[in-house]
Formats: structure tokens, sequence, C-alpha cells
């Protein structure tokens, strides 16, 4: 890595890289947290620079409950909230406080290649759960359960990271009876539930956590920005207790005081509304592009049509494998995700996934022009 | 804990809580914080809004190298440093990342309380190295390394928290030659490295991170403002390889992308220098105050005259409990930290710790007042 290097990422020039997780640059709502910051900095009270309480601003989460209660659809109330430095930190915590190495916990195949990363370093063991275009298969939970104890499930019910796919509302009941009579946590990824263009999902599993088995993860990340590293576990208050009892809190207070100060103004003037509006009308003409262009350029690729997110999860035919074609492709400077990164066990090697993110809908189109031909090339 | 809390201690009125280890609100730098977040969201930059380095930005390191290497004394590389979110969160990616449950590691006895919940998370075998007025006794590590293999021996050497004692230039040169004979990592917590009011500390640990045998950290809680969450860890750059790969940091980007810019602007525009200017020279009268108050009011009892940091440690003869005595004080209106909570074994319940950043120099001074009430009574 080079050392003057600001973002995560640095893409050759001349690559379309579908790889990419990430909003553009252009869509980070740089003036919008001028204001905020502005607003926030000028009220004559320091408190939130000060350590912080250790679930979060008790004012700020009120405005997020109300905020997440307008987007939801449903009652959110501030005592169910814990505010976190993102999902990837929120995962990390549940991690250090609800498991030992060595525990089971089942996650999707495929899942969020990055989470398998967190995992690894609490020592976990992983047991994948297929998927299909309505999530998570259950009846293939349900046989698992059978043969392993494990201490949560790992899944992204809305808009998945990488399929597309939205859980279907029957399935969520009878995940939900599941965990129950298993009595295992369904720790709920749902950092793209407010994100649909074309079909809103069914309510977030949040509205389940009066079961005390679920635990919800909310992200500005996917909805603001996320270098603001600022974001949410919802769950019964219960359940929170541990984690607002990790060292990590206790000793550093709040995990984000400064940033949560200067999003409560964000969200009270209206600006964070405004962002979101504004990115899913971005993303829904993105997506749709993306989406015409695939079915236009190469036909009998099958992918689930995205709802909301940011991923288009493209199926090759058996057999073939999408990092040979990887190789070639970065070849003719256009990149992408092979399955196997998302795969629990070496799996979806015919998989690869694209986002539509990072790039406007004439660089995605330029971007499936050079894909199509290396993917029809040998089809 | 009131659902409208801010901050992560609310003290009840009319109490002077020598236990509350934070800077006065006053002391917070909002308008120098308002004037650096206006300059950097002003540069129509977005990238510190995307998902940052695992390292943290090249540019914000770069420009903290430079702060460290002329407020540390000795040169300071951009490489060597990676960004935190405060001195908390990099203890925790230290022992996720180091550290299996049931190692053995060792503390300083007393050590900060609150790094023990950490540990704790990570169901670590503690071992308590006493220390004396010159800080760690070598020799009582020489003889604990004979029994055990610790994975890291944790340290405070500048203005310890809570002992105020600062490690001797001779025995760091003999802890760092037992790291190396010994094979174990000094975890050393520097964060009061540059609040000196009377007497400069040794070079920091982190002079010696060549050794490959040190990881230095540092902190904006100390120097700036806690709420920040914003901190560095620093060491050789192959010691610093196995947190970048943390699953946290790559999932996330790096820790706090939004307030390193923010702090960047800070110390650009020379405000970082002069908020720790106003600190130390604020702290330094507190000190003496509260040293000479105690000196006058309960003679007899025995502390290390602080040369710098939050604290002041209190010996009572032996035998006293400070914990009985806290309930007392607590009946009087001024409260206290008890010595046990130092301990990693239950000891030290004749001392307890006072600071003295959290009130100005006439509230010092009735609290010592009151306290001495209770002191001496049973002297």
């Amino acid at each position: 890595m080079s050392i003057l290097q600001t973002t995560q990422l640095n893409i050759p020039a001349g690559m379309i890289d579908f790889g990419v997780g990430q909003p553009s640059l252009s869509l980070l709502p740089q003036a919008a947290l001028k204001q905020a910051a502005e607003h926030r900095l000028s009220q004559g009270d320091a408190s939130f620079l000060q350590y912080g309480a250790e679930q979060g601003d008790g004012y700020f989460r009120l405005t997020l409950a109300e905020f997440l209660s307008k987007h939801y659809g449903l009652p959110v109330e501030a005592g169910q909230l814990l505010i976190t430095s993102g999902a990837s930190q929120a995962l990390d915590l549940i991690c250090t406080r609800f498991t030992q190495p060595g525990d089971t916990i089942f996650v999707e195949e495929p899942t969020y290649f990055l989470a398998l990363l967190i995992f690894r370093d609490y020592h976990l063991n992983l047991v994948g759960i297929p998927m299909d275009e309505n999530g998570l298969i259950v009846e293939a939970l349900e046989e698992k359960l059978a043969q392993h104890r494990p201490v949560f499930l790992y899944t992204i019910p809305a808009f998945h990271n990488p399929s597309a796919a939205t859980l279907s509302a029957e399935r969520r009941e009878r995940l939900l009876r599941l965990s129950q009579e298993h009595n295992f946590l369904i720790v709920a990824d749902e950092v793209y539930q407010m994100l649909d263009y074309t079909t809103p999902p069914p309510p977030p599993l949040a509205a389940h956590i009066d079961t005390n088995h679920v635990i919800s993860l909310g992200s500005f990340s996917k909805i603001t920005a996320p270098g603001l590293r600022l974001g949410w576990v919802q769950a019964a208050p219960a359940r929170l207790e541990p984690l607002l009892h990790a060292g990590l809190l206790e000793s550093g207070g709040g995990l984000n005081p400064f940033t949560s100060a200067v999003v409560q103004s964000l969200i009270e003037l209206g600006l964070q509304d405004a962002c979101l509006a504004h990115l899913k009308a971005v993303y829904q003409q993105r997506s749709a592009a993306l989406s015409a262009a695939l079915r236009q350029q190469t036909p009998g690729l099958s992918f689930v049509e995205p709802g909301g997110g940011f991923f288009i999860w493209l199926r090759l035919p058996e057999g073939r494998n999408a990092q040979e074609i990887l190789v070639e492709a970065r070849g003719r400077n256009v990149s992408f995700q092979p399955g196997i990164k998302f795969s629990s066990a070496q799996g979806l090697q015919n998989y690869l996934r694209l986002s539509f993110a990072y790039y406007d809908t004439a660089e995605l189109l330029d971007g499936v022009n050079r894909l199509a031909q290396v993917i029809n090339k040998d089809t």
C-alpha cells in the first residue's frame, strides 16, 4: 500500500472494477456534513467531546430512533439502540462478547466475504447454509440445526451482499421460530434495508427483537458515508447488556461520540433524508442500467434482478470458473469479485459479484461491454 | 443509565468526584474543532468520507508523524503508525490478533483499571508486577519471567495511571533487554507522554520499536478530546501487519477516517499545538494545587508528586481500607477511586486514586477539605 493512500482501494487508471462495493466519491455528502458539523459545533455544548455514554449519546439515540421508525415503518426506541463504529465493528464486538474460539456459527452461502475475516479472527467454526432467490433456504437451516448448535446465524436478509436476494416474509417467520426452538441468535446485517429501488423488502428482522433472539445491525456507511464509521446495533435491552459492558466501551466510552453528534445535526436538519433519497434515485438508475446491459450482452447468465442494495450476483454455467475469467478480464481493464470469496467452503466458483454503486451509468455500460467479450468468448 | 445521557459519567450535583479521570468540559476545544472541520470540509475532496486505507489515511499519518517527531523529540515515520479509534480500541485489537484465551499477560500492579476489563473479555490470565516510585520493578519482572511466558506486558511508562510514577531510563533499558531475551511484547500505553508539567519523562518506549518488541499506544483523548475516539499504534511495520489484516479493518476500512481528517486540519492549522500547550498549563496548576493541599491537609499520607499526567495515588497507612473510607466520603460529597480497582489480585486496598484533570483549582481545594475530614478522622 502506498503511504499516501487515503481510501481503502486504489483502482488502476482505466480499470472498471465491478468488484468495488463502495459508493462513488461524488455521492459522498461533503457539503451536507459541513453544514451539519457547523450546526453542531456552534451550539456551545461540548459534552459530545467528552468520554461518551457507553450506549451512545441518549439524544442521538432518540433522533436515530425517530429516523429508523420512519424509514423502517415500525416503532424503534432509543433504549433498543447501541451506537457503534459501523457494522463491522458491531460484528467484532458481538464475537468478542458472545463467542469463544471453536464455537460454531452459521453463515449464508454465499455471505459477505469480509465478515468471514472477522469470524476467522475469533477462531469460529463456520457452517454454510445455502440460499436461493428468496434468501436463506430454511429447510437447509433446519437440517444443519439437527447436527450443530450454533451461537448465532449471520444473515443479510434484505438485498443480500453478494446475492441481491431478499429473505421472503414466510421464511422470516420460519427462521424466527427456529431461532427460538433451537435457541440461537440471529445476527441480521440489515445495512441495505433502506436502499430499496423497485421492491420494498419485508420489515427488517429488527421488528422482532422482542423475541430476544434477534440482533439487528445498521450503518451510515451505505446511506451516508463509509468514512464516518458510524452504525448501530438494535436489540432487546437485555440482549444489549453484555455488549455495553465490554471493556472496550467501559474504557473508551461511547464508540463514536463526535461523529454521532455531527450526524445528529445531519438528521435534524433534514439532510440525512435528502441524502438517502438522492442515493436511492441514483442507485435505482444504475441498478436498472447494469441489469439491462447484462440481460442484453450476457444472455443466458442468470441473476436475481436487484430490488435494492449494491450488487448483482451473476451465475456462470456450471463448470466455468470465475477466477480464471477474472485473470483475462483484468487484461481487458475490467474486474469483479469471484464467487469463491463469498464461500465459507471454497465453493461458488461459477459465480461473480458485480456492484453498481461505484460507477455512473456510462461507465457501467462500458464495463459490461468489456466483460461480455471475456465471458461470451468461450460460452 | 438515563436514556438522555450524553457523557459517560453523570456526577451528582454537589459531589466533587476525584475519581473522574476525564478533562473538564471547559477544556474541550470545541471552537478549534469547528475551525478544523470547516477547513477540512471545504477542500472539495471527499475521499476521507470513503472506506479508508486500513492503516489510516497516509496524509494524516504523515502529519501525525511530524507532530509526534516534534513532541517526542525523535524521528517518527508514517509507516510506523496505524490510526485507531483510541487506545482502548488499540488494546482490544491487540488482544484480538495477538492472544488466545488462557494466554498469560503481565500487567503492572497497580494498572489502569478499565484495561483489566478488556483483558477479561479476551479471557487472558493476568500476572501482576509490582511498581514503586520509579515505575515497574524490573527485578520482580525478571522473577516472574522465570515462571511464566507472557504474550505481552502491558505498561504505562510515563505519568502512570493511577500511580503517577514514570519508569526510569535505566529500568527502560533493562525492560527492553528482557523483552528480547524472553521474547515478549511490550505494549506501552504512552497516552500521558506529552503531558509533562514539571519533569519531562525519558523518551517514550516508542523510541525502541525497531527492536520489534515494542508496541506504543497514543491517543488524542488526553491531548485533545476523548469524544473524538482517535488514537494511534506505533510499531515496526512488520509488527503492524497482523493488526492491519484484522477482519475489522479489512471490512470497515480505516478506523476513523472522518475524524482523522478533521484532526489533520487541527494539526495543520496549529490548533493542536495550542490545545496541548493550554492543557499543560492548566493541568500543571491543578496538579500543583492538589499536591500542595494534600501535603498540607493529609500529612503523613505519601504519594509520588505527579510530574505530569492526570493522577495522584495516595497511600493510606497499612491496614486502612480505601473502600470503607469511600462510603463515608460519599456521604460528605467527595469521592475517589479505591485502590483495589487497579489491582489484578484484589490488593492495593490502602490506596486511592485522585485525578486533578476534571476540576478547577478552587474545586480541588474544596474537595481536599472534605476528603481530609474523612481521612484524618481515624488516623
